[in-house]
């Protein structure tokens, strides 16, 4: 369904970069939700940039309910969010033929032919992902409602490795106080120094993402084609620069042998049937099985450059060298994180309200 | 759509690994492609275990086309498969109740609540496998024969490596010849002797697989949620064992700076726009770019050992030590390389299908 | 979805007139459903022809189900069920380029461009219906255990009209047993009258069905799209021969005055909120209101004639006179109403998981 | 998919009666189709109320597209239409718990638990096709420029009929000129003066409408489940009011002998291979057969009267009398007909695509 995720919630994504406005519609939420704008503008904040480590364009998102929402809460049909562009300069990206390296710009001449919206990379700018996380600062509000809380850390950023997690509702908890999401803080400080070294040289850096949920229940997903892993990995993939997904120790296990990479079985201080530890990333065969989901995305280095590049222009057919002189990061891993949180809060509230029923999420219903 | 994937061009899996039959239905292939059973039969056979590094579960797949093929060719309407189950031998497991570290047996308890077909893991068990290769090797030769070829390597099993692929269409070549399917023979067999000594020691080995695809026409896949790199990850996360996939550097393009990262764009020698490295995979905002398509899968270690376990009886509720009496196999790495192939081209079918319409896929239609 | 209805519960159809087997695919049932094997022959034998009025082609239908079943229940996962076919006669079908009017014959040809079996209709045959019917009956159990009952009857044959439904509990009553489902009997019998004139004339007659389906809860459905009128509609024309398909009084509303055709609210004797009449057929803005659904489908006479007609041989491109020698049925419309009840009872079951969970359908659960 | 219809094509439906804005976002058209805003504002102005027959209300539908349209074409990403809720007068409708007669009140309550948006029925308003109708002037642009034209009438109004279609395209271009679609003006005038009776008496009329699609490729649709009277009589029943759909001669269908209801096979002047008559609306076997489309709707008397009608409020749990003192249309057949053309055009542009690939309907391409 192309710009549409999901069966029973459902989201489809609108929007180029340098348009009026950018938004989503959201689908098959329960009734009686409430909405909290100050939340939907904290994880906005949470995705603009700021500081020396981004780009000088400022985004302040002030974005409009249109629909599905009625006295404060959803009313059950469509959600419709808008957010306006504000602060596009199109001029910063003239020449619109000339394609950059890294970006959509050839694959959409190819898919489109000409006909797409080049200004600022159009409908596959990192900018649609505004309203993507503006719905999802009310799936994740519905989900923390029901107990599942959803976190992610800086697992690493061009070689400097955060440390683990630990205790993971602490961990968590700390993630949540944090403006750059690390676990360690120095870890955290030294990132930054090597994205404003790469900012120098006019070039970028990428990472890992390393994502937890807490409070999934068990007996969720499906085998085979929506798998847990599936379901996920289909939203992960489609946020800008992923490149890699993997689940629990995911790529780590096959250097693993089995009696190491299996989760032994056991009964927690309750008598619930656990296991003993997760490396599996709390999905088996498909199906949640109760343990925190924990999985990692790879982050591709910002593909905007100062620095020149070799490339072509398809309207003079001629090979060039490019240099965008427009504002950009140089690195966007930090900010992806509430993005990866928010599909990932998407993906659950669907496959969520498929097992249990459409009104599952709403706040009144038993759990 | 749970067991169901894909919408031009679908297919949907039944079965479990002790029933009478297990089976597919492709539905959406166009008419005139011709079946052969013969492609079929050494598909499945590339999927059998064999020697010594195997289960001596043998497994002759004597399968049959139900409907969908008349005269040899596709007709258009939904075909059917079916795989029946013969050496099954149910004895081997015989306390379903006693859950298996690593498979699916206690999430299948925990969203079937005991109504699962628990006997050689029932719909979850790899022989679901069997008819889902069978169907790819119908895609994979009406892809062939649009000039999309498919092939895989495995990169490497319990830390030891392959050589990386080089020229493509030559190691594409070796790769069909070879059982054990590495591009270097010697670390080949340093794999099989790792797997022997894991089987020695009633342990299991995992690997990760590299799959490329040559011919793929640029301007298939979509923005956001059904990018190219959604809709095969999906797919390959289906596939028992995977968990972790990366397109083209994938993790490693994480640690690279952008100007390392990004694919220089050029002139081929026929004046087509292309890229001069291929480190995103031939996949640029979720559309393939013209350039091979290229992603790895990382699969764990078989979860049945013949060394004991720490598990958990749900029946009596008690915790156990579970060992694998069965017949199974200390790797499976090599064996998941046709299943990869097979939903690749089953995804890929279908993003064909959809892009250029259901009459493309047919031998006579003009590309 | 082509051959595939639904979501949370899903159906895919497969298989040709002549083919060895046909059959169909049962996804997202809830697990631990009893499923009666004499149930789903009593199904089968409803559609049976049998009699004056029907073919002289016997069907004995002996089903077999593949997967999915585990001790006589639904285990959960997908459940196939084969019907082999037995007693074609495909020489009763000889010159397949012989396009027959009123059949799919020449948009089969138009579609699939020769490819498609053409043998005695091949996929587009009234024969695929029996695993429809086979599916239907697990559906309607499983329904009927959850309170809710589908009956149909027989409205009118060739202009001859049955009794409208009066008390609907005691009418369902008696049409289950009844072999020719009408209400008032004489009617019955001067509708066989017609048929067998029809028949002595090598013609055949049409007829309309209206089924009332009891207990269906109330909020089931969606507005726009999904409304159940948009579901209901979709699965019954999907039935071979239906080419009408009303709700309510339907097409009657269209010459009614509003203070007619809207039906007055009122509260029943236990304080909840109804309506007085059912003019709307139990369904208001596309979603149930808790009365009874009703809705009502046009088939048109069988195509298939002894009567000579004109059309045209694809192969020679020349006009002919044909008249069919094969075993035809001059009238389908009281076989079809089983037909009609399981795509009934499989819409219904998709709507009620999509809404209260997949669990919702299984005895066990809490309605 | 609740809101969204269409695969290859695809439409999502936000908004609510009294909101700010309603609006809707179509995904997967073509790149480079001509957007006319002249023609959408003309398929909107078709839309609105005028004169004596209709509602006060006044609704200028200042539309905006938000999305996907780039220098005056489709882009090929998702296209947002906008219109503003300009003169709504919410007073009109204050105790929203007094459940309106044959309207969605009733339902929209058991399902949304009361936190629906009630206002003007909220999300089930007859308001929400306006967006839907601008969307269809792109569409109908398009299939156009393909030589696909779709024609509505007035078939009948209470009871007054129109002249049947005779031939097709004279009649069609007689329906672009009439602001009240009737082929025979005399019968128009009649039918406008059993409203105005109606209107009178505060009751309201129903009737209905015809639809002829002409240019459509033989081959298009699926057996089954995506027939293409599945498919249309699913968007079709989407529409507000729409109570029966019939395809060809549909119901009366079902009173001929099969020699009659047959379309007799031959060729045309050209040697196509075509039928005589076209009983079955272009149809067979679910797919079209080069036949022009045709099928009727019936649209039941607008609920909303001035009349008293029995209720109860669901605040108070009393029954009580109620009477709409807003402004309400007393016949909204003819408002329809551009509604029913709309959804015709996005099932038509859906399947279109889905049968010969995303790029068919752009201008450029070959057909």
């Amino acid at each position: 369904m192309k710009n549409t995720f999901g069966t029973a919630v459902s989201l489809t994504l609108f929007g180029e970069s340098h348009g009026a406005e950018i938004g989503c519609v959201i689908d098959g939420l329960a009734p009686g939700i409430p909405v909290s704008e100050e939340r939907i503008a904290a994880a906005l904040s949470r995705r603009r940039p700021s500081g020396a480590i981004s780009t000088g364009r400022q985004e302040p998102d002030p974005f409009r309910i249109v629909s599905g929402v009625y006295n404060g809460k959803t009313s059950g049909t469509p959600l419709c969010i808008l957010i306006p562009n504000t602060t596009q300069r199109s001029s910063d990206y003239a020449a619109f033929t000339r394609l950059r390296p890294g970006h959509a710009d050839l694959t959409a001449f190819q898919k489109y032919h000409g006909y797409q919206d080049p200004r600022g990379g159009g409908h596959f700018s990192g900018r649609i992902t505004a309203p993507l996380v503006a719905a999802g600062a009310i799936f994740t509000d519905a989900l923390l409602k029901k107990g599942i809380a959803i976190g992610t850390r800086i697992r690493r950023i061009a070689g400097v490795q955060d440390r683990p997690f630990e205790d993971l509702e602490a961990d968590l908890a700390l993630l949540q106080s944090r403006p750059f999401p690390v676990l360690d803080e120095a870890a955290g400080e030294k990132m930054q120094e090597v994205i404003l070294e790469a900012k120098k040289d006019g070039d970028s850096v990428g990472g890992v993402l390393e994502t937890v949920v807490l409070g999934m229940p068990a007996g969720v997903g499906e085998p085979w084609f929506d798998s847990m892993e599936s379901s996920l990995s289909r939203a992960l993939f489609a946020v800008p620069a992923v490149k890699g997904v993997e689940f629990g120790d995911g790529f780590a296990l096959s250097d693993m042998r089995g009696s190491e990479a299996n989760d032994p079985i056991c009964l927690d201080e309750k008598g619930t049937i656990t296991t003993r530890t997760n490396r599996n990333g709390g999905i088996n065969g498909g199906i949640t099985n109760g343990a925190p989901l924990r999985f990692a995305c790879a982050v591709k280095p910002t593909p905007t450059l100062l620095r020149e590049q070799d490339s072509v222009d398809y309207a003079t057919g001629e090979t060039i060298r490019l240099s965008s002189g427009g504002r950009h990061d140089p690195c966007i891993v930090h900010r992806a994180a509430v993005v990866v949180e928010s599909v990932t809060a998407l993906v659950l509230a669907d496959a969520l309200a498929a097992r249990f029923g459409t009104d599952w999420l709403a706040p009144e219903a038993e759990k």
